[in-house]
């Protein structure tokens, strides 16, 4: 199963769409989910991760990962550079 | 060296001024600095640690860890709770 398969863009939507999608990727059984945001989106991925997993799938899943790096964007004056995260969730082993 | 000694809380200030608290803190010497930050300046925490990484300490230092977690916090109506980074940085070996 790719991880691609499982990502999550987290943009201007609320952040309870968001855990409304984590939350359905892990109860339609799969293992891993990838919560990825950009810029000022980064705070947005974090609750989206905290509250699926305090307050919907807790004891569920647990973060296996973060990864924070930066990407070059096109903007109107020029390229600018992003900070991006990658936020990965797994399914805790028997649950 | 105590990890809280070197901790960098990311709050209403510029992004550039707390780049240059860390840089300033692994130009003295020091081998590892934590940014810590809640809430909507979990960006700015991210991006902190790209803009020093990238642009002032290339080469030198590296990500060691990111953790993300929730704090309770009081707000005006009754507790809230609030979403948390912390994301450690370390000199590399030899630098």
């Amino acid at each position: 199963m790719s991880k691609e398969i499982n990502a999550v863009y987290i943009g201007r939507k609320r952040t309870m769409d968001y855990c409304l999608v984590v939350v359905t990727i892990f109860n339609k059984g799969e293992n891993q989910c990838t919560i990825r945001a950009r810029g000022r989106s980064i705070s947005k991925a974090v609750d989206v991760a905290e509250i699926t997993n305090r307050k919907f799938l807790h004891e569920m899943i647990e973060v296996s990962d973060v990864k924070i790096g930066s990407e070059e964007l096109e903007g109107d004056h020029g390229p600018k550079t992003v900070s991006t995260i990658d936020i990965t969730l797994i399914r805790k082993s028997g649950k």
